[in-house]
């Protein structure tokens, strides 16, 4: 029987866990995490139908939402496959999906990096901010490989730890974690995990202006990951020397040091 | 001639400020915010062609992005009509549309409020937050208010004063400004102007399930806004005693008081 932290309801039975992410239910991401956390608990899927990335924490309040019950393969989990973003997705599955409250959500595994900045335009991670924001212990993960064909197998054994130990020590209060692996071939490849804090990194961006057969002018988003972060505890320090890297994230965005400043303005 | 503060070029010239919002740029909260800021300086306004609203920190990169030059009202702003979300057009405006970087980038007058935990879903906000990371002074601006005619005259003076003030005494760094103004009839209704945190509230979902004519269940999201936060000096607190708020916003979303709990795991 696990014993659960400060955060957790003592429970004998299985806890029961949400799975999401941003790639689409189908990628092969997801289908590894849900995977892992069949050997945990009873697993809930609730993920989009298509591919999310980029969204951010876009919620859809001009459109409807669809949610499809689904078989995707034999597992045990249940799964729905839902019209829209992955915030979306875990408000669904908590407050009309499931019976009860998740024991705790678990989001990705993301093909392709939410390290530093990308943590703000992570589909990946509004889905586990979201599930924090609503009082439920959560987890993103991420691979810093975006092809489809990515292999996940190096990673199950550190994300069966991770949320078993989130679960056994519970979660530190109004916070979320962003976890992301480097690119390997083997478990033994990732030289540990480091808890760190976000790079100071942005993105440069070109874009890519072309001309439509009718001669209109668009564009492609495209750019180049620039890390001026010295620090030798951050994400992306851990990521390039083969650590594996978790951030505490939190949904207060207060700058509270800068409040003294603001406050000798002339308003 | 204005002086400029720590984060400021000094110039002779007047500031060069891009206007954006997620109303889409018809919608009178940011035909406001132009009029306000063809007072302050030259003006480039880069704003979606539709509403965005609740598109939070969404970004387009499997698809393409539109941009027209148009003409809206006879001010002497220079006006692009884009197809993306707003932080798009904050990327497309500094990368692409605009000469040089703006000195400041204004947000709004969003139609309805971005207190507390909305901050995460705002497009008005994910705006600033861009031109923030891209390190450019910024501050969105909402009405707690709504409806499409609802009246920002009463705000004018307020928001020019704010601009001006960020122009002139300089942004704390990497921080970016949530200003809220309560729904009033007139400039004397507003009490003032607080420096507050981020109240700790969030929506609890309720989704309005209906039936299509084909007999397929779909979902409307709806919610009702939960403030459990008692502290006076939370925006929310702000807005009930009819004061505009401010919250100083970062996008260095570490939770640094929780990494010495996190390194007691078993990892």
């Amino acid at each position: 029987m696990l014993t659960f932290g400060l955060n957790m309801t003592p429970m004998a039975q299985r806890p029961l866990i949400l799975v999401t992410n941003d790639d689409g239910i189908t990628a092969p991401g997801v289908r590894t995490l849900i995977r892992v956390m069949n050997e945990i608990g009873d697993v809930v899927v609730v993920a989009p139908d298509s591919p999310q990335s980029g969204m951010g924490h876009a919620i859809t309040i001009n459109d409807t939402l669809h949610c499809d019950r689904v078989t995707i393969d034999e597992g045990p989990q249940i799964e729905y496959s839902c019209s829209g973003t992955p915030a979306d997705c875990v408000k669904m599955a908590i407050n009309e999906l499931m019976d009860r409250k998740p024991d705790i959500c678990v989001s990705g595994i993301n093909h392709g990096s939410n390290s530093s900045i990308n943590v703000i335009y992570s589909g990946t991670m509004s889905a586990a901010i979201e599930a924090g924001i609503e009082g439920i212990p959560a987890i993103g993960f991420s691979l810093l490989d975006f092809r489809w064909e990515a292999d996940f197998k190096p990673l199950e054994t550190y994300i069966k730890n991770i949320t078993l130990q989130a679960l056994e020590q519970g979660m530190p209060k109004d916070v979320v974690l962003n976890v992301n692996f480097p690119k390997c071939e083997n478990s033994s490849d990732i030289r540990g995990i480091k808890i760190c804090r976000q790079a100071k990194a942005y993105w440069v961006e070109e874009f890519d202006k072309r001309t439509s057969p009718l001669g209109k002018d668009y564009y492609w988003l495209t750019g180049k990951f620039i890390n001026e972060d010295g620090g030798e505890d951050t994400d992306e320090w851990a990521l390039s020397q083969n650590y594996a890297s978790i951030v505490p994230v939190q949904f207060d965005l207060t700058a509270h040091h800068a409040m003294a400043q603001l406050n000798t303005w002339k308003l």
